[in-house]
């Protein structure tokens, strides 16, 4: 096992009824900037949910953050934060507006020339504005940890901050909101989270078996309530087994003491800001690919997976592994999910080379458990994802 | 799933040559209380590393404290936190030095008559002195929780006390360290985290799919370390699995959504009061009788435990759950602990009356996930451990 510091003090308050609860988490006095997407909470009852639970704290509004958080609508939103003086923030929303919510948190408080610069120069957030989520999306585990990503559209880029500064003190998890959630989005929450701890598992073996355990108990759990979830969202058993996996899965706790990979989300980032599509496809893209790609230096751990999480019991350990490559396949499928680019555009020749390309400009030129997967890797793998 | 509300705000700090990273944690300022157990830490190199990585920080000792931590030598430790006008508090020893450190922690700031008022009245703390950790000894996953366990002999009681101001700033777990502690201390800390599961896991089940594996996971991990550990404490994969599952075994993630029993650890405590057995061997006498005598209601999930952990897919359910309460007991022996309470004492006869006389007394009325295992219960469980 490896070294490792962990600390995560976000509060999670989980349940039936629980954004009632955001009355005792927000200071009176607070000054409150609300912050929400596309305004599907303004019909399915959470937003009267929220102000009901807020109508003694002074509350401002800003709607309309995208999908895939985008720079130039938060730079409108830092703008009424300055302008209303806002102390406290609250996004009420999934990922992206949780992500958003993040970058203002950390701006908010920027002292330096461009809040741009937080994102491109890699700048660690060590104090920000506090901030609470009500979560209305399971899928990215930013409810409980402290990174975050932004996109820029003029530049077609999307890139990564964080910091212990950025931790939610709280986050609301009411596992009923996903009976408004659509079904393509519940799709994504599931690969997306299922893809979050592949990126931390699927590497190579350094003995942490109870990490090994814990990541394998959130991939049974997803595979065991994905259909359950997709039938019938009102089957609360289901929906909070849903709820909590995405949100263990990125908090940290599994990560720790363990390499981890991250090469397939790097990759399909560039993909959502090619091409639009929704980051959990991107995901479920690229993953075969990559595990294909790296099969030698990843089967031992394919073949455990393939094992624990797909009861293979049968042939080599190349045979395991090459099965739970196949599971993983299946599994996005049966989720409704396309795992060939070309099923998303067709526009992608070029795509793999462009890829490899931003990531020579950026300097990436080693990503992956090993950091050896260079850019005419990255094409490759790219290429065997058209 | 239950509605629960979680936040664990310690910072871990794991893994070889960790210690020398406290001189990062405690502020320079800080007047500082070292508080240790019986002197081991003198002897086995810990006290040189935790002193030298403080060389520049104000430090004052205090050791001496006992296993099960005594009420008696606290109060000379709050007798010198106060004279001394100390600041910060480092526990650097097992769970006992831990827990007794976290009293002090409450004591120090607490404006009532008398600190044993804390745990008699059960008062909850919400503000206390800062306190950071070394651990020495893997066990009962005090180094990232708020509760505590205190001792008081004179009047033969063992209370329990907690609060959110009682969790650790900080702790450091060297898995290093396991290579000076005593073969008996080790078998005592893998029974103590195995059964601070059980305890967790071994009720009823309420659709929490992921704290179920979470719970098994630990639960296999001990199991597969468990004989390592015992064998060859320089086994640092073993020993680093160990410490970590000792501290996720206690640490309040799994038991959040899910009933939780307690009931053999309010029994075993009475043993430890009583007789001065090991808290960790009173828990191995208590369980497997307390498993039997609930079968009825605890049998679905001590056959999906059989299943899980130890690999039984044959016979009923009632098989099932019969094997896994066998199998705990070989687990227990097979670490060199007996489990009957004549093993331990030829004085038990009156002990099971004693005990339901103590709970009467007190109001514990009704213990266990269901708040039905009476006093005249916990009469009949205690003599089917003689």
């Amino acid at each position: 096992m490896n070294n490792f510091e962990f600390r995560n003090p976000t509060k999670i308050i989980f349940g039936k009824g629980s954004i009632e609860k955001l009355k005792n988490e927000i200071p009176q006095d607070a000054k409150v900037l609300l912050l929400y997407g596309g305004g599907s909470i303004k019909k399915n009852g959470i937003y009267e949910q929220v102000t009901s639970a807020l109508a003694d704290v002074d509350i401002i509004e800003f709607g309309g953050i995208p999908a895939n958080p985008e720079y130039a609508v938060l730079l409108k939103a830092l703008k009424v934060i300055k302008e209303e003086k806002i102390t406290y923030l609250l996004a009420v929303g999934g990922g992206s507006v949780i992500d958003g919510t993040k970058f203002l948190s950390a701006a908010a408080l920027y002292e330096g020339d461009t809040p741009w610069d937080i994102l491109s120069k890699s700048i660690r957030t060590e104090k920000a504005m506090p901030f609470g989520t009500v979560l209305t999306l399971p899928a990215t585990g930013s409810e409980m940890n402290s990174g975050s990503v932004i996109t820029r559209s003029e530049t077609k880029e999307k890139l990564a901050m964080g910091g212990p500064g950025l931790f939610p003190i709280f986050s609301i998890l009411d596992p009923q909101v996903i009976t408004s959630i659509p079904t393509r989005q519940l799709a994504n929450g599931l690969a997306d989270s299922f893809t979050h701890v592949l990126e931390q598992y699927l590497t190579y073996s350094v003995g942490a078996l109870l990490q090994d355990r814990f990541a394998e108990s959130i991939l049974q759990t997803l595979v065991e309530v994905a259909p359950k979830v997709m039938k019938d969202p009102t089957d609360y058993d289901a929906a909070s087994n849903f709820m909590w996996s995405c949100t263990m899965a990125l908090n940290g706790l599994i990560q720790q003491g363990v390499p981890s990979d991250w090469a397939v989300h790097a990759m399909g980032h560039e993909l959502t800001a090619l091409f639009g599509i929704d980051h959990a496809r991107t995901l479920a893209v690229i993953a075969p690919s990559h595990y294909k790609y790296n099969f030698e230096a990843k089967k031992e751990k394919l073949a455990q997976y393939g094992e624990r999480v797909w009861n293979i019991t049968e042939g080599s350990i190349d045979d395991k592994a090459y099965a739970a490559i196949e599971k993983t396949v299946d599994f996005f499928h049966q989720l409704g999910i396309d795992t060939k680019l070309s099923d998303y555009t067709k526009d992608y020749e070029g795509t793999a080379e462009k890829i490899a390309q931003r990531f020579t400009d950026r300097g990436w030129l080693g990503l992956g458990e090993y950091k050896t997967l260079s850019p005419d890797k990255v094409e490759k793998i790219v290429k065997m994802a058209y």
